[in-house]
């Protein structure tokens, strides 16, 4: 392995603060919770964008979320086809194995993912569209999504909330999810937080669009 | 969206709290990091695990890592085919559009996935090695580091470790990963920790093992 | 005070946000509660247990239910004997200083006190049966009630019920609440909650079988 | 059960109103909860008054909070006779078999059980200290403290503090509380909220005075 490097001093740092003051505050629980398995309440698929930590806006504490963090929150459709689908496996384990009662599809504002979807259905971005770009493929999840916002000015807002959309009826493709769903073991949730604002949205149900919550 | 349901009360509380408190205090850089786009300086790829958030024992704020999570933070190989590769493209993302300066791999005690690769590995799984298994195909890139651990008494740790080991193996061989690491712009560091201790461990470059931070 | 520990920091947080949300909306009202007193309708006993809060079954806001919380929702026969009876204290401080229109004794499904006694009527739990098990002392409470269901095939569920009438019983042993049900002024009510499915039962004052709300 | 009445019309519709919200959003998640058995992470210890529910304060949802409520937060010294001891059975059960990780007394202002202490300590209340009191007899474990805080100009504030102070104590007297705080795998932790204010204080380990929070 002489190709990694140690940890950064500063890292190290903060992992020791860490260790001496909330895992020391909390150690019996977290023991617990590595010998009797984790119980989470619910599955979020978020963005890994910097800026916007799930565990922060929920005050989540270890134990209560299981979290999958992708390009734009975005998931396919269900494609058993042999090959590896990251999304897919953590969205299985999430409903199958730990019986989460929740799937929070959680998406955001100034997303560097949809603006690059956006680039390539406006014909901006011929990099993307190359075969080679992985972001451009995993986009492509989202371009179907594209044509019923096209008109609307408010964008890129607009196709960030479409991909929320497109993951919540993708959702639905899996077996495993929409018989969970028609169960009423398992429910959907569509959300959307604005970095700069603070402010946090979700689906209404009947109209399809996000309200505040 | 009439199959979604609208966000869950004690959620909803808890948001609140963050936006009159953490948000509250730090919604101008919060402001800035909306208006000047994020600047992360890490990449971290680790398990949706609900008991290991990167963000609490690295003390991460809003702005500081780009966290891909994925079940066992594997990263496959480099396999520029034309379809949806979720950790590729967030790899992509970070390495060469934010130009992150570290691609940080946490592996950790307890993981569900690595024990099912585990599982099959040993024969004791059919249900994982069907095709239409997400889980069983997501971990067959661990596949191969089973072959290396095989003999070791201290499993599932040992298959965990190098389960750090493969990732970081496979970040190599994409093209834009080894340009970067070999002109010194970009470091990988392999972790892991332990739920139940709290304990941290990183690869040593030489010897390839685990050694405590 | 060495020997205790600060806040965990995941508490401080909640409790942030609950001051600035819950508390901030209705300070004046709080402002209020605290120069005026309580004045509270009802007192419920209930179990500690962590899945029944009659403050979210009810709706309850600061200010309308006492609540006592013991293990099984257990009330004693009057025994003025000059020793710490909390349930006693609790019932008498309501009754006679509060002047509560309702004492509700809310039980459950899943009950791990009545659980221990059922072990214990069936043999099955010595160690429970020991002087220095305070449960087990605890539980001699419900004991005279398994006689009356002990041939009942739908156990445990049907001992829960028998320790609200138990329970119910031993009220009108205490000569203050006696006096308060006959002039009309207090009156007594039994529930039951099943915690899987929600449901909610009450005593028929004529059979006193449990039928649902 | 010719004594007991029918739940008031006013409870009802709450009820029903919780089971078509709050329930129907998580069904699923209640349904495990019973299934699987709770783990609550703590225990908290407060006080019957209407006007304190831990649950709103720290936005409690269900399975986290094993709630014990008695009057004034008040834990008796360990003394295994063989009677009903409400308080050291519920404790008994969260330490030893519930594994609980932390165990927080929750004082608060305007506490009338406090209050009534103050005037028996005073030689005004001659009817609390009754034989037959059940509110004078609990109070007594109080009594102790008096000596402590006496002269303390802010009172009952003072005593109020001292109640926590009290209890705490009375805890470490517990062989199987001794013995898991020494074992490091349960923490203790003393507050006391300001009803009018929404204040929230905890015990400083050093001083044993009660800070901000």
């Amino acid at each position: 392995m002489e190709f990694t490097r140690p940890l950064p001093a500063y890292l190290v740092t903060r992992y020791h603060g860490w260790k001496a003051t909330t895992y020391a505050e909390n150690h019996a629980w977290y023991r617990r919770l590595a010998d009797e398995g984790q119980r989470p309440r619910a599955m979020v698929i978020s963005c890994c964008d910097s800026r916007v930590h799930v565990t922060s806006i929920f005050g989540a504490d270890q134990g209560e979320f299981f979290i999958h963090r992708n390009i734009a929150n975005l998931v396919p459709t269900y494609e058993p086809d042999g090959n590896h689908h990251g999304t897919s496996a953590a969205l299985e384990y999430a409903v199958t194995a730990l019986k989460v009662a929740h799937v929070i599809v959680l998406g955001h504002s100034n997303c560097g993912g949809v603006q690059g979807c956006l680039d390539m259905c406006q014909g901006r971005a011929p990099e993307l569209e190359e075969t080679s770009s992985f972001v451009g493929r995993w986009m492509d999840i989202l371009k179907p999504g594209f044509e019923a916002v096209k008109d609307d000015p408010d964008m890129p807002r607009a196709l960030e909330h479409e991909a929320v959309r497109v993951s919540l009826r993708n959702l639905m493709t899996f077996p495993f999810v929409k018989e969970a769903v028609e169960k009423g073991t398992l429910s959907l949730h569509g959300l959307w937080t604005d970095i700069g604002e603070g402010g946090l949205m979700h689906i209404d149900r009947r109209s399809g669009q996000f309200t505040v919550v």
